[in-house]
């Protein structure tokens, strides 16, 4: 009888394509998935919370794998020293089988991070923005999304995703002197939505938009119509949620 | 006549040699003259409040330069697209002639970074402790350093300084989460002093020293008597005071 195990891991996604093992270009769940199996001595097979894209960070994410054996007590010690300093593992434990990395998950949560003044120490963790924003309108129209449950105008046009409806939770700035801080939750995200949602704000901080443009935008549907989508190494994946049961006797930390 | 600037610098120290300008390695000082000789047509010398050692930061840092003529009210901003991403220039105003960067200023101040779990984050930012650390003890030892006057134990063995005295005004550890911060202020440093002083200060939180111990080392006076020095990439150089007189008509932020 196996054990499904899930762990929790934060990473700094530049060196990166994504959490998603693909051909041709190195990933986190490639050089996790290698670095485990050769601990356990057993091909360890990850399933990831979702993916995330090139150059995108994680603070928090999850994956799931099953192990005949029970893991040794001090797995997590040596994973993380023999892990590169890019990929942590902050906690690895049991659930019942029936949990799904990315299946049982309740919601996403996503940052993405501004600065508006540059700073040496930001780079590649925070995207700089050099013109002025309104950060007013910007907060407006962010609060006008949890007005619509459709995003379709924020997905990548070829696409084989069955719905764009996203149950939508959270999407407010929080200002921080320079720093600028985008939070947006939601039970589920389209590829490149985040991006494409924080690229259109921009718009609309720059003045290119109003916040009331953003009610046809919605209805549009169509990628074309929305903004640029804002660069990768802004964005971090904060948290995933699941239903209490898959913790089971493991304390929230 | 020629008007003397201050500038008000930050910098992510990881790519270069230290501040001072040297043969055959790359400082922030040559960086930060090649660029500001070109967009002033002038020939740009930067004399810096001090050294720092190769790969260590700088929150903020001073240096002071003459210029015959006025410089243009866009410098700050042409300058700061001009530079690398790891240098800054925060602020740039006129002062008195006599006002010099290294010679007038009262005090500096530094941070040296700790982390006691593995943070994606904070690779090249921020020290890595991966042992148990003694935090109390070290905060003791810490503040023991408060008495003493010669910091000979912690100064470069083969160096030509008239004086190993310091006036130390703040020696104290700040714990949040898995971070440890360092602060330390005096009058002025040793080369390499506040890593010589967080080595040994590890020693202690690792039980390899008792804080008490630390009465006989500082009078020892000799470099072998203390610790390893700390990595260079948990330094910040956070701060440089200087009198009221230094900055006249600039408003302090």
């Amino acid at each position: 009888m196996s054990q499904r195990y899930f762990l929790e891991l934060s990473y700094d996604g530049t060196a990166y394509h994504g959490w998603q093992r693909q051909p041709n270009a190195l990933s986190v769940q490639e050089v996790l998935e290698a670095r485990m199996s050769k601990l356990l001595q057993a091909e360890v097979w990850l399933t990831g919370q979702g993916r995330t894209d090139t150059g995108v960070h994680a603070l928090r994410s999850y994956a799931h794998f099953d192990l005949e054996e029970a893991v040794p007590d001090d797995l997590l010690f040596r994973l993380n020293h023999y892990l590169p300093h890019d990929i942590v593992v902050n906690r690895l434990f049991a659930v019942p089988a029936e949990a799904h990395a990315r299946f049982t998950a309740l919601s996403r949560s996503y940052e993405y991070h501004l600065h508006t003044r540059k700073d040496p120490f930001l780079e590649g963790r925070s995207c700089y923005v050099f013109y002025p924003l309104d950060l007013k309108a910007m907060q407006q129209a962010a609060h006008l999304l949890l007005d619509y449950r459709d995003f379709a105008v924020f997905s990548r046009t070829h696409t084989q995703v069955k719905t764009t409806l996203c149950e939508l939770s959270e999407a407010r700035f929080e200002v921080s002197d320079h720093r600028v801080v985008f939070h947006i939750s939601a039970n589920r995200f389209l590829r490149n939505m985040v991006r494409a949602v924080v690229g259109t704000l921009l718009e609309v901080g720059k003045g290119r938009r109003t916040p009331e443009s953003l009610h046809a935008l919605m209805n549009s549907k169509s990628r074309s119509d929305a903004g640029m989508s804002a660069p990768a190494c802004g964005l971090y994946l904060t948290d995933v949620r699941y239903p209490d049961w898959v913790f089971g006797e493991v304390q929230h930390e």
